[in-house]
This record gives C-alpha cells, sequence and structure tokens, in this order.
C-alpha cells in the first residue's frame, strides 16, 4: 500500500510505502492525522505549506454494503480549522483498488496554471502524469466532464474543481464523478476546492483498470461482518430497499423536521416553513411519478449500496433536471431562502454542482442577503442570478464565494448562522439542542454529519431524547456521536448505517467484525469507538494550535437572545455543557 | 464627573456619578477598563450587547501641550477583539469641561432608525436631547457638516458617521470636527463608526456653552509638569515650531521610511519605492509653496497644540485638495499602491473622509485588489472608482467595506498584510522587526501607534536599535513601548510627544508631574508606566475571552517565506520571542 505524493511546485511525485503509523488508518482517520502531522497549523491555508489529502475508507474495494465513502482533508480556507469533507463515489474502491491509501497533493505552482494529475497502474504501482489544464478553466463542469470521458476511457475516475475552486472561494466543493460520469457527488464542505485549485490541480484522475481485489487479513471474519451488517441495513425502515430513504431521498426530512419546528426558515427566523410540503421527499416522489408515469425509485453514489438515497429530479418533459436533490441543499435553497417552488430549487443545485459550490453554504449565504435585504425572501429568479455571479466570479459573486459568515459581516448582519465560519445545515439548533452542541464544539464548523444526535432527538432512533430538552445529557449525546462517526468516517461506511446499527445490535457487531477482518485486529467495539475519540482529539489538537479557543465552541449570539417560533425558544445551553463535550472526550 | 449613558433601544439615558474604580482613568484607561467590565467578550460587535464609550483623556481641557486627544473604545467588528481608536479635535476639551468622564452608548433601535444625541449643559449637569437624523442618512460629511453648523451654533462639536458606517463597513470611522468644524479628525481604526451605525447613532453632538473649567487638584504640581513638557516639545527637532513635523507634517517619514528600504510598496512586495520623493511632506511643503507663492506651515489638529503638524495640500487653483495628507494615508493610497501622484492621493483622502472610511484600511484595500490582479497597481481612476463605490454602498463597495483581510480572502490571495483581521500601517515589518513584533502582539490587530519602535529603530528617538537586528531585544522594546503608550493615551497627550520626552529626561519628568497635578497622586515614572501596564493586561484579558491566542499574535505567512527587496529580508522572529512580549508583561 502506498502514499503517493504530488509536488504541484516543480510538477513532480513520490511513492512511498505506507509508514508504521498509518497502516490501520484510512477515511478521516487518514486525513486528519496527516495533516495533523505534517501541516503547520498556523500555514496559510491557500499557501503552499498547506496540503490536500485524498484517503478511501479502510474498507473501501471490500464488498462491505454501503461502503464507498471517502474522505478529503486540509486546512480549511472557510474555518481556518482542520477540514474532513466526505464523498461517495466510485473513486474510493478505484484508490483502494489501486494500493493507494493516500494521494497527498503538495506545494504549488509559481504561476497561476491549472494541471491534470493522471494516476495509471502498472505492475503493482501507481504510474503518474502531469499534463497542461489551462483549457478548461472557467467551464461549468456539467460541459467538462462529458468532454473529458469523451477523451479518456469511460472507466476512469475523474476529481475536479469547478470555477469556484479555480477562483479559490471558501465555499468552493470538490467534485467527484457520479456512476454516470457527472459531475454530482460532492466533497462539498469547508471550501476543500479551493485548496485544490490554490495548488494548481484541476483535475485528478484515476485509472484502475487491471488492478487486483483488496486484500484483508481475516477475510472470513470480514465476511460475517459484512453479513450482519447487510441484513441490518436490508431490515431496518429506514435504510431498507423501498424504505424511507430509497423512496423519498434525504428530502424525507423536510415535513419531518417542519413538524418539530425545527426547519430553519428565512435565514433562521422560524422553525416552520409554510411551503414544507411542497418542496419534501414525498413532493419529490409524486411529482416525477405523475410525470414519469411510473414510481420511480432511488440509486446508489457508489457501487455495492445498498440504501441507494439518491434520487433524480424530473421536468414536465420527462428531462433530468438534475440528481440528485439531497435534503440539505433542498432546504437550504428552498426553506431557508423562503423559495417553496422543487424545479427552480433542482435548477439552483445544478448550477451549483456545475460551479463545484457547497449547496448548503450557497443556500445560507443567500438566505443571509436576503435577510439583510438585498433580494427578498422567495425570490427565484434573483437566487439563480446569484449563483451564476458566484460561479462567474463577477465582483458579487466573490462576496458571496466567501460563504455566509463573511456575507453577513460585509451587511453588517449579525444573524449570521455560522459556527467557526461554516454555515449550518437544515436543523435549527435552538429547536433541537443537542444537534446544537454538535455544531457548535465539532472541529469542523457547523456540521450536522459529524454527530448526528436527530437520531434520537427526531427520529427516535438509538433511543429517544427530548429536542427541547437542555441540559448536560445533551454534551454526553453529542460527544458519543462525533466519537462514533469519526470510526464510521473511518471505515468508508456511509454515515446512514448509523440508523441501522444503533437499533440493530447485531449490525454495529458486523461493522465491527469488518474492521476486524480488514485489518486483522481484534477491537472490541469500546476500543473501536476510541479510535474514532482519538481522531476527534488529533483534529482538535490541530485546531487549538491555529488559534482555536472554547470560545469558538459557541452558537452565534442572536440565537441567545432571539426567540425561535414556533416553540419561542433560544439558545440557552451553558457554556460549561458545550466545553464539557471536548473537556470530557 | 459623570459617566453619561445613552440607551439607543428607548432613547433614553441615564447619568451616573463616576465609580471609584473609574475616577483616575481617562482615554484609554477609561475605554478599555469600562469594555473589559461591561461588555461580555463574546457578544457581536454590531449587536445589541456591545457597547460604545467616548472618554478624554486624563489632562482634557487643561493648558497641558498637546494635550486634546480622545479615545474611542468598543468590541471591534474589524478585529474581533476590544478597540481603542485615538483622535485629536476640540473634543476632548469640551467633554472635560462638561464633566464628562465618559460617554456610554448602549443598546440598538429595533428599527433601522437613525438618530442625533444632543448633549448640552446646564447646572452643573450635562442635558440630553435625542432627535431623529434619518433626513442625513446616504450624506458625504462634507456636505452634512455645513448644513448641521448652519442650523447650530458654530461652537458645537460634532461627531458623527459617514456612509461607511450607516453601512455598517468593519472598515468605518468616527469622524470628529477638526478646528474649521470640517469632517476631518477620525478615530479610524478599528470600524467603530459601524459600532456607532448599528446603535443607530448618527450625530453625537457637544454644546459646551458656559461650562467651568477643569478642576485638578495639584494645580501647581501640573504648572511645572505643563512647563517641563512644553519646554520639551519646544526643544526637540521633530516636535519644535518649524522643525519636522510643523513644516512637512507626517509625511515627513515617507523618504526615511523608503530610504531604510521599510516603506511597504504594491501591497508589501519592496520596502521601496521608486516614486517616494514625489509624494513626500517635502514635496507637499514645496508644491505648496509653488502653487501658493509662500511657505506654509502646519496646523493643529486641536487647540493648545504646539507641534502643529497638520498640512493642508492646495491644488493649482489655490484651492484646498484636503486637510490633512498624513503619512499614513499618504503611503496606503500612494506608495502601497504604486501610486506617486500627490494630487490624486489628496482627492482619494477626501474621498474617505466624506464616507468615513479609514485610510490606511482602504489604502491597504486597494492594494490586495491590485494584487490580486482587478485592477492594476497604479491606477488612479480605477481607486478613486472603488474608493466611491465603498462610499455608495454597491457590492463591490460593500466588498471592499469589510478591509483587507477579508479582501485578501476573497480573491483567495495569502498576501493578506494583516494581523488580526486589521491592515499594517506604513512600516514594513520584515525590514523593521520591531514594529512588526507590535503590529503581532498588540491588543489591537496591525497598529504602529500601539508601540512606536521607529522612534529608536529608524529615527534614533530614545536610543538606537538595528531595524533588521532579529532577537528577543525587539520584544523587550515593544512591551516598553506599548506600556508607555498606554499610558500617553490615557493621559489625553498625542503620541507625538514621545519624541521629546523620550531624549529629553525633564519632558518625561513633566508628563508624570502633570498627570499627578491632575489627579493628586504621587506616582514615579515606573508607576505610572505600570498603569499603561494594566491598560494592556485588561485588553488582553478581554482578547482571550474573545477566544484569541498566541497564535494570533503572529505576522502573515506569506512574510515568512517572501523576501522583501532591497535588503532581502524575511520575517524572522521566532514566535517564543512574540510570546514574551505579554508572557512577561
Amino acid at each position: 500500500m502506498w502514499i503517493l505524493r504530488l509536488n504541484m511546485t516543480d510538477r513532480s511525485y513520490k511513492i512511498e510505502e505506507v509508514p508504521e503509523r498509518y497502516k490501520q488508518l484510512g477515511g478521516r482517520a487518514m486525513t486528519s492525522t496527516l495533516i495533523h502531522d505534517e501541516v503547520d497549523p498556523q500555514a496559510h491555508p491557500l499557501g503552499p505549506n498547506n496540503k490536500l489529502v485524498f484517503a478511501p475508507g479502510l474498507l473501501a474495494g471490500t464488498s462491505a454494503p454501503s461502503s464507498g465513502r471517502m474522505s478529503v482533508g486540509g486546512k480549511s480556507p472557510l474555518t481556518g480549522g482542520i477540514k474532513e469533507s466526505n464523498v461517495g463515489s466510485e473513486w474510493s474502491a478505484a484508490m483502494a483498488r489501486m494500493g493507494l491509501k493516500a494521494v497527498v497533493v503538495e506545494g504549488q505552482p509559481a504561476d497561476e496554471s491549472f494541471w491534470t494529475v493522471h494516476i495509471a497502474y502498472k505492475e503493482g504501482k501507481p504510474v503518474v502524469e502531469f499534463q497542461q489544464a489551462d483549457e478548461y478553466v472557467g467551464q461549468d463542469l456539467y460541459d467538462v466532464y462529458p468532454m473529458l470521458y469523451e477523451k479518456l476511457s469511460n472507466k476512469v475516475q475523474v476529481a475536479a474543481i469547478g470555477t469556484s475552486g479555480e477562483l479559490k472561494y471558501a465555499n468552493s466543493g470538490i467534485a467527484f464523478n457520479d456512476m454516470h460520469k457527472g459531475p454530482t457527488r460532492y466533497a462539498g464542505r469547508g471550501g476543500l476546492g479551493a485548496v485544490m485549485g490554490s495548488k494548481g490541480l484541476k483535475f485528478l484522475i484515476l485509472d484502475a483498470a487491471d488492478t487486483p481485489r483488496v486484500e484483508m487479513a481475516n477475510p472470513e471474519l470480514f465476511r460475517e461482518g459484512q453479513k450482519k451488517m447487510r441484513e441490518a441495513l436490508m431490515e431496518h425502515a429506514i435504510t431498507k430497499p423501498q424504505g424511507g430513504l430509497n423512496t423519498y431521498g434525504t428530502a424525507i426530512l423536510i415535513n419531518i423536521l417542519n413538524e418539530a419546528g425545527g426547519l430553519p426558515t428565512r435565514n433562521f427566523r422560524s422553525g416552520r416553513f409554510e411551503g414544507a410540503a411542497d418542496i419534501a421527499g414525498e413532493a419529490i416522489f409524486e411529482s416525477n411519478k405523475e410525470r414519469m408515469g411510473k414510481e420511480i425509485y432511488n440509486h446508489g453514489c457508489s457501487p455495492g449500496c445498498t440504501i441507494q438515497c439518491s434520487n433524480t429530479l424530473y421536468d414536465e418533459n420527462c428531462e433530468e433536471i438534475v440528481s440528485c436533490v439531497e435534503y440539505e441543499s433542498d432546504w437550504a435553497l428552498g426553506a431557508n431562502c423562503g423559495i417553496a417552488n422543487l424545479d427552480a430549487i433542482g435548477r439552483m443545485i445544478k448550477l451549483c454542482n456545475g460551479y463545484g459550490l457547497d449547496t448548503i453554504e450557497t443556500g445560507v449565504t443567500i438566505g443571509v442577503v436576503m435577510d439583510s435585504g438585498m433580494i427578498e425572501f422567495g425570490d427565484e429568479q434573483g437566487t439563480l442570478d446569484l449563483i451564476e455571479q458566484m460561479g462567474k466570479g463577477t465582483p458579487v459573486g466573490r462576496l458571496l464565494g466567501m460563504g455566509a459568515a463573511d456575507v453577513a459581516k460585509a451587511f453588517g448582519n449579525p444573524r449570521s448562522p455560522t459556527v467557526k465560519g461554516q454555515a449550518m445545515p437544515a436543523y435549527e439548533p435552538r429547536a433541537v439542542k443537542g444537534i446544537g452542541v454538535t455544531y457548535a464544539t465539532t472541529t469542523m464548523g457547523a456540521d450536522h454529519t459529524a454527530g448526528y444526535t436527530i437520531a434520537p432527538e427526531i427520529l427516535s432512533v438509538g433511543g429517544e431524547s427530548d429536542p427541547l430538552q437542555a441540559d448536560k445529557a445533551k454534551a454526553d449525546l453529542s460527544r458519543g456521536f462525533q466519537s462514533t462517526t469519526a470510526l464510521i468516517d473511518s471505515s468508508g461506511h456511509c454515515l446512514f448505517i448509523a440508523f441501522a446499527i444503533l437499533d440493530i445490535p447485531s449490525g454495529f457487531e458486523g461493522l465491527i467484525d469488518e474492521i476486524n477482518g480488514m485489518l486483522g485486529t481484534n477491537m472490541t467495539q469500546e476500543e473501536a469507538v476510541e479510535t474514532g475519540a482519538e481522531v476527534l482529539r488529533l483534529e482538535r489538537a490541530f485546531n487549538e494550535k491555529a488559534g482555536f479557543t472554547n470560545a469558538d465552541d459557541r452558537l452565534p449570539e442572536f440565537m441567545k437572545y432571539e426567540k425561535l417560533p414556533p416553540h419561542n425558544v433560544v439558545a440557552d445551553l451553558s457554556d460549561e455543557v458545550m466545553d464539557s463535550v471536548y473537556g470530557e472526550l
């Protein structure tokens, strides 16, 4: 197994055997450990001393179900802290089959040139070529991907930045091809597209033809685990075929959160949106059924996924508007902007994909713009225009490309729904207290995936926790979820396995068996979760050296004095509760 | 003596006797202690829980020479830390005569209304009136001030925000009238205009008619001190009449710093500017002489100033272009933008004054814009256009109004010459190491006035220190200057007395005698400087609670790897040296 280092200063590369310290790491554990070990926490995120790391999950390339997620890591230009951004694609398996534990992108060109790095596999080793890519700069990724695939084999995997990354926006993700070779799978959060752009890396291409199977230490144990995991996923109501996610996609959450009074609406002015039903997962399913004349179930982001939660939104002529409409994108550009028109939201998402913009950061940014009076809430055309300006790099677009926190600053608006500079996702922390603890304390900036307490607080999965209860138990809940999440993010499993393994104990056993089978270890469940906690500690240590303190682990002040309808609640967890999350880790 | 509290939420006010803790404080000591004691360090700078404090220096209203400076304090929207912004005007004496130790502005209107607060003096007490001021919003302060003065007595003092403060820019100062009732004296740094704007306070007006003399505890000791101070100021080559400052203004430093290779040029790409002589103080003097047909010496910013360093720049028709052209403004919009045209620079400064923009932050912001390729270095018309957009609040203007650090972020440009979010002034920290220590460590963000080591490093005042020497001595030098400066900023004296009192020991004795005479104390020189150190400790404590750490006490990373011509030097002082400044305070 290799660590491949790409030197973008002189376009050379180096292949290293994986050192002992990294042998048992995958995904987030790999990216965060490497960034912790090698990047000066005070380095400028877009300077020559930051690094960008791609790492497949530990189980990548195996038959573990829904294990096609990988991690991209670096110091974030959005938060100024460490960042792991997670994505599902064919990529992860391809990296694993090529023996790549990590690709580390280093240095930067002295000029502003852009490059393609093409990684093939010959005689048991990766082989790297650098090519000029300036001709692709400035174009929509929906145009660029077909051009690339026409030129290359249809079997390669392509990671790319859009114009947002070229322009080095703090709001810029990294695109990975979906199973139809479109630019729609995103390591979206935290501005890693800009880090890739700052290194002059436009495309990273993997050609995994003629690669061997992934090896594991104990195939039998792995197979046992894999079976338990599969059974749990196939049984649980949320994850089973034609279950909640497969039928309605992640946007099934719109109605649920709206009902709970926790769907942030019009830049977090309310927890309830009168147009929720019109943009909900159910509405997507029904609209498609009516337009396509049949029930359409969802597809996967990566091979071997049994959950298959990715939808496609079709227009009146049965043409695809976009794939897919995630809950977060739907909410950010919908409820949060006062927009209840699904087709318009789909077109906005497509623009974001084409430019490489994070849909959450974009929707929250535009919500702040609306809250500040530049355009009205509900203005669909205005929103489309602003996203276009972002993609094209007009001065207004550059302003918005900085992300929600800075746009709030530009308008002198204290109503900035952000933590550590990153926009909050689709759960109101005043109405769902546990997720507020996660937003405030995770090393990532406001991020629901870092510790998804929504499971017990809203979905009655993995127990029950009253969302409005404001006490120390929420810190314990968030801490537990954050550690377990770091383990899942390192395994390469999709976070959605959590629904099944929290409710079905044999599913959790399956996860541990898979990992032990892969590594030849003998970890207990507690020991495995402790490896997740260790990842958090490294991330936290990095952030502390970068200048973060407990004062950064706070919800925005306006949420402490502004009551959120319909429950009329404020952010009322004490600083001590927040500080106990990492204080007691 | 009173503390006057203005409640902008309901437009009421309260007059309090000065509590014991505050009785011996003035200027910066007053603003920083009050902010430390009363403002939550985690409050949003533009939210209802920040406060804005106006405080005259301790010696305000007395005959101490050059003691007409005052302080404005608050939590800064630019740095996120505590801020004291210092200004010379007739204001300080007027406040003192009205018995006002501090005016504290609290709360904010629920709507976006703007108000005038008119403070008169009747029967030994301030009397306050609130009036709507919406009719003045959106206008140039050069138009507004004459309108106000026509309406009111010519004897009132007016503090105001321009459009930049109304728009709540992080780059927005507070204007105070000069001795000709123009809007040209600025508490410019740190965005306190936005804090005033967020409180809906457009004008703060003082009517100090029929006010008594300022009382002091030991008039005889004060008079002795005042005499020593005056003699020192009249003797020193820099501060005496028709000396360096009175003849050439602060811009006398252009040629000196250029010679030393420490004049930041084209966004800190060089320490030497080929056009320096064309924009130097000598050029201003010669241009005026030629155009006006006589030698013109400078005037004071406040009554009783013996230094009188404020110039006026005249055009070919003997009309005033602007007053005054300070070294910092001249450099920021000149050398730093590659512009060598004095008249154009004068017009840029006038625009900044009219809109309430800090000239340093504006010039460095535009330098970053040029460095990022949006306009070319040297583009005079482009610069004028951008400043106009800032004043008018176009989206581009709003972007630039965020200040240099954020504009660098918007352009993904690591070459951001800022510390703690505040733009560096006119001394290159790679070429003048001591001032780099001050930039990095002061509680204020990059600020030369916080510890002006230029005196020994460049001017051979108060000893000599090789500007290129990189060792621990620079930390000790900066620490000493920072403490003494905090004392001077609290006294109400102009910082320029430092030239005289550092070289002439009886001058320093005079300062201490003045203060002891005022307060009836018996402090030694060391004890007095220790009160300055105590102010720094309070400021530092506030910043720590706001989330600052040693990691914020650093020069920008690019200065560590990019060599600065002509000396080809980098920022090479260790983190340990930086941390010893406050570590050993």
